[in-house]
């Protein structure tokens, strides 16, 4: 599986967990709505930056994300 | 500090751990070795599918590299 697909899921996941809209999260992070819903349908990848913000919008570190990626990739292969 | 300097100086500290040059870690990752130089001088902010192409080129894992980054800006600020 793709990364970027990877990650969109994860980041859906996190998402509702936090109980956020993508609006909700989009606000949070300082990116446009849109972005957020390209990025969990795995269209358009996350720039370094926005991998930060979406992170802190979310509570979590961005490592933590990205181990989360992984094991999706490691699970989906 | 940037994420994007510390993830520069934390790819360069990985790059010369594994005694590589930019142009080795370049073709390795399949980018350009340009594109290297601009990232470890924090001018160019990498792309999740790039952090993960440099990961595998350096035998580490994206979450790791994340996780000295953060460390990185911690200890910065």
């Amino acid at each position: 599986m793709d990364p970027l697909v990877s990650f969109g899921r994860v980041l859906r996941q996190l998402r509702k967990e936090a109980g956020l809209t993508q609006e909700q999260l989009a606000l949070a992070a300082g990116i446009e709505r849109n972005y957020v819903s390209l990025i969990e349908r795995g269209v358009n990848q996350p720039a370094l930056k926005v991998i930060f913000k979406l992170a802190e919008a979310l509570g979590t570190t961005p490592s933590k994300i990205l181990l989360l990626v992984e094991a999706e990739l490691k699970d989906a292969n």
